[in-house]
């Protein structure tokens, strides 16, 4: 068990809380396209990744997506367990976005620790002002930035995501974590292309020119 | 001092925490239109509302408004000392909408109380997850709602919360808390007029028929 080394925290814990999480926290291997946690229909726990990525996204009436934040080795995902906080009143998706694995640290376990533990409520704290900031960043996105910026930022992200300068992503995947239309992706990216900013080939993205990519997401 | 009528924890705090708060928390009057807090160029402390009414909002870099979330009696203000949390990634503005009385706790006292009190800490982060979930409230809006009817609710709202059907905002003020421009509230309050649902008049707007409002809102 290496849950020491990833749980950010684990130094300023007491032995007895050690021996909790150690005792209590499963781990799952959640291979890419797992749905991990379903709005407010589940609450399985506390996840703390280990390794791959995870998307957070709602979903609306329609079944229209937007993804709100990612999460990453080390990260913890409370909203898995959004049913220890009453005041939490949003329904998150959680899927692997990338092949994954994690500890799954029950709810009640958290919760215990965490009413009892000046030191993990305030990291607790720390965890969900760090999701709201991002959440904020997402409504200035959307409220004031004109969808060419936000696509190049997309871009960009998914490049330093990925490592390569290559996406193999769909358009429909594209439109589903913005918020939008394929049609409205679509054309966008041909625009992009005109521009020399992109190649589109089937089932990929390259980006041609990050400078420009770069100039217009600012 | 009433302080302990209107903090919500008093009676889980200790004798020690209560003398710190009543000794350090400084009465404030906030004449409506006072500008509380400004974005990240202050850090004055946590306010706790005694009367009155709060808006958060947020600025874009060209002056462009839209308001966040309100706050009223009992509600505590996190962001004014956003400083003490380094997760805290964004700036809120905080004026005061209505006449306000409100307490002020310095910054470095509410987060040493915080830092040492799971019973704070666990308020403070119930506090932060209900204004996240206003927030989360807000991108579903946005996003998905057509600005017809994220306006019908918006009168509804400042009806329930002025106590009268006779709202004297001006269409600049709806489209600063709306984020979007004068000319867009205009047309649709015209459209709403011929449709029987307000009455215009000069600095005015009338809810004629709060039904239809009510299911054009759902």
């Amino acid at each position: 068990m290496e849950l020491e080394h990833y749980f950010p925290i684990w130094g300023k814990l007491t032995g007895a809380e050690k021996v909790i999480l150690e005792q209590s926290a499963v781990e799952r291997a959640a291979p890419k396209g797992t749905m991990l946690h379903n709005g407010s229909s589940d609450c399985v726990g506390v996840f703390l990744i280990r390794s791959g990525q995870l998307r957070a996204f709602i979903l609306s009436d329609e079944g229209k997506e937007i993804t709100i934040y990612r999460l990453f080795e080390r990260d913890l995902c409370l909203f898995s367990a959004s049913c220890m906080m009453q005041s939490i009143q949003f329904d998150v998706t959680i899927e692997a976005e990338k092949d994954s694995e994690l500890w799954v640290i029950p709810t009640d376990v958290y919760k215990k620790l965490m009413d009892t533990s000046a030191v993990v409520a305030n990291y607790t704290n720390q965890v969900m002002a760090s999701r709201f900031s991002e959440v904020m960043w997402l409504v200035e996105q959307i409220m004031w930035k004109s969808f060419d910026k936000r696509l190049a930022s997309f871009l960009l992200e998914e490049s330093t995501l990925d490592g390569s300068d290559t996406l193999r992503i769909t358009h429909d995947r594209i439109a589903a974590h913005m918020g939008t239309a394929r049609e409205v992706v679509t054309r966008m990216l041909r625009y992009f292309q005109e521009e020399g900013m992109v190649a589109l080939t089937r089932g990929a993205i390259e980006l041609k020119d990050r400078k420009r990519l770069q100039q217009l997401s600012e």
